[in-house]
């Protein structure tokens, strides 16, 4: 008789996201008049940049012509995606990453639920605190985790690292060794960056200890400060314990696109175990490839003016971030992040819990955002802003704040 | 220090069509005057059907404009796509799916592969033999395979159900109970199809034994029979014991579009684990909906004039198979197939090996089809053709067939 995988059963309540949704829901149902400004999930509110919206009807032209048809893509990625990669986001930023590392995929929440099929079962996961749910339950889901505690909020094979204000949001190095080390920078949720001094830190401790970094880089093109690294390949000796991954869903607006990578450097080697042939064997195993079409898309983004499109989308959140960032300090409230990251971390304010203050909002000025519990036990008091709404409703989410 | 999963070590080789890709690549470059001619892999060759080419153009329009645009999509499928399969493909036939049992995604090779997660490591899985690769690769991936012994080709902890031209390619139903059944249907490599009464058989064998049944029903647009069911959904009982996956890329043309759905009814359980419940935390957690325009290409198609299309698009590979068939009859080889499917599974002449045949074809004639053998020992002295190809080089490789 077959049986299930009881690792899923132990995963507490439904997915952060699926609970705000119900609630915001459930919330309009009864008070259908009010006017909900959503400031919670990280999805993007602005078209498709032209270059994009072009490259996408010119290929499907492609697809109605037997001459220029295309079927199966390559399981790795087009060439003219990965080349265009290899030379934008790191041969041209100093960094020593070949095309054929890169591994094309259908987004960054796909590739870091994956990526931990490549290690053994017993490895110990380490995160950030609060940290993107993604990581840890793909990690529970596949019996790594061990168990949770409904009181801590934790589980107890998972290393946390708290990052609070108090440490200003940059964890000590583990006392204990993990094996596997995530880390998010631009850090979702709590929009701090590392210097690149600091970043090379991780990477000695990593290659020090014998662990592996998980690097999601998904916010890389909200940097703006000159000393903040866009890869952790620009640290030395992380092609040696680095495995990072990239979107274009925030870069380039492709949240209902779908397309990212994932950087597996063939230097990276367990034994004689190749991390990199491993994940080759997952893709043509377990995947058939980005649409053709998504990733004529992507291409279009590197040209000289898909880069100046995808600069001013970004350069329009972030002058949301600035006014989410400024509107609130001056309101008298206390805020994190928001200037190389498209999300505002606030402290609660009365010692309000996470989800109190989300009820508040939801309430009173009737604006959505998330709750930093949901992130993990160290997230409590705190709560997420996200920049990606349009101005005129993120001002207007900040004028409703004001009169809090 | 950080360890690898090393069931992925025990796979051997690379995956088949890889090995296929590389012998021809090889083959060109000795001999760059040949021309070869690609009944291999199962790609298609025509254009897309013009109702997805619109559907297309006119979803990326809808990007272009912030009062229209989509960012992520719902995780397990937007609204209307859902309902159009449920009521296309199952209520117009007299199966009872519900809209919300039905989980779009990126297409049948991801779910294929990703299904075996929902199951406990130890569950035991039984494949016909020949069998679709990424059934066996995805579950010792995973560890639930055992060892490989080269010599048989097998794995010892897999079930084997041998199909071979003395049981007419339908297996018998295994006297060792597996937990987990892989069934595909129209068969892919045998081209083989079942009547309703012998699926039956299957699915009162897995409510009886208390197993699962994983039907795949890639090719169900191929079946002309009346009396062959389309779903495994049409059997009594199906709804206790069967998920069933389906993709849109031999339906329509989406190999290089990326679609595809699993049914998981909310009636499958295992004690109180709902595997509905799991799949979708899957979704959720692993996974971010496929992109909207290639939902709206996917609605498209169960319009009537898509209908018409791809019963036109359907009908034209079918008639490559009738001449691959026929032709290959009349030139003295045995062939099966290719009368519900796409597929022809021949016999090789001269008891030569799958392989030997291969490489003997692609000297003589040029003609790349797939060594049998590839998908398991049961396939070795056989060889698969597909009709994806174009009625020319169909009709041309035939001729070149005849000349052996």
């Amino acid at each position: 008789m077959y049986q299930v995988n009881t690792n899923y059963l132990k995963l507490p309540g439904s997915y952060l996201f699926s609970t705000i949704a119900k609630k915001v829901a459930a919330f309009q149902e009864k008070n259908p008049d009010k006017e909900i400004i959503r400031l919670g999930i990280g999805d993007v509110t602005q078209p498709l940049p032209k270059v994009v919206i072009d490259a996408l009807h010119k290929a499907v032209d492609e697809q109605a012509d037997a001459k220029t048809f295309k079927g199966y893509s390559p399981d790795l990625g087009y060439q003219f995606l990965r080349d265009a990669i290899a030379k934008h986001d790191f041969k041209d930023r100093g960094c020593d990453i070949a095309s054929d590392e890169i591994f094309v995929s259908d987004g960054a929440k796909s590739d870091s639920g994956n990526i931990q099929e490549l290690f053994s079962e017993d490895n110990v996961i380490a995160v950030t605190d609060p940290v993107y749910p993604v990581y840890v339950d793909s990690n529970v889901m596949a019996g790594r985790c061990g168990n949770y505690d409904p009181n801590t909020g934790m589980w107890d094979r998972v290393v946390y690292m708290p990052s609070t204000a108090e440490n200003g949001f940059v964890p000590e190095l583990p006392e204990k060794t993990p094996d596997i080390i995530y880390l998010c920078l631009p850090n979702n949720p709590t929009g701090t960056t590392l210097k690149k001094a600091e970043l090379q830190k991780w990477v000695d401790y990593a290659n020090q200890k014998g662990s592996i970094i998980i690097f999601d880089a998904a916010y890389e093109h909200y940097i703006s400060s000159p000393d903040v690294p866009h890869s952790i390949y620009e640290c030395e000796g992380a092609k040696n314990c680095c495995i990072e991954i990239r979107s274009f869903s925030k870069t380039a607006g492709f949240t209902g696109l779908r397309l990212g990578y994932t950087v597996v450097p063939k230097s990276l080697k367990s034994g004689d175990a190749s991390l990199h042939d491993m994940w080759a064997r997952r893709h043509g195993t377990k995947f058939n490839g980005a649409p053709y079409i998504v990733q004529r898309a992507g291409e279009a983004i590197f040209s000289e003016e898909g880069q100046k499109e995808i600069d001013e989308l970004v350069g329009y959140y972030m002058e949301n971030a600035r006014i989410i960032r400024e509107g609130l300090s001056s309101a008298g409230f206390t805020c994190f992040g928001g200037k190389d990251a498209p999300y505002i971390w606030m402290k609660t304010p009365d010692n309000m819990s996470s989800w109190e203050f989300f009820d508040y909002l939801l309430e009173k000025i009737n604006v959505v955002g998330t709750p930093g519990s949901g992130f993990g036990p160290s997230g409590e008091g705190y709560f997420r802003l996200t920049a990606f709404g349009t101005h005129e409703n993120t001002k207007k989410a900040i004028e409703r704040f004001k009169t809090l």
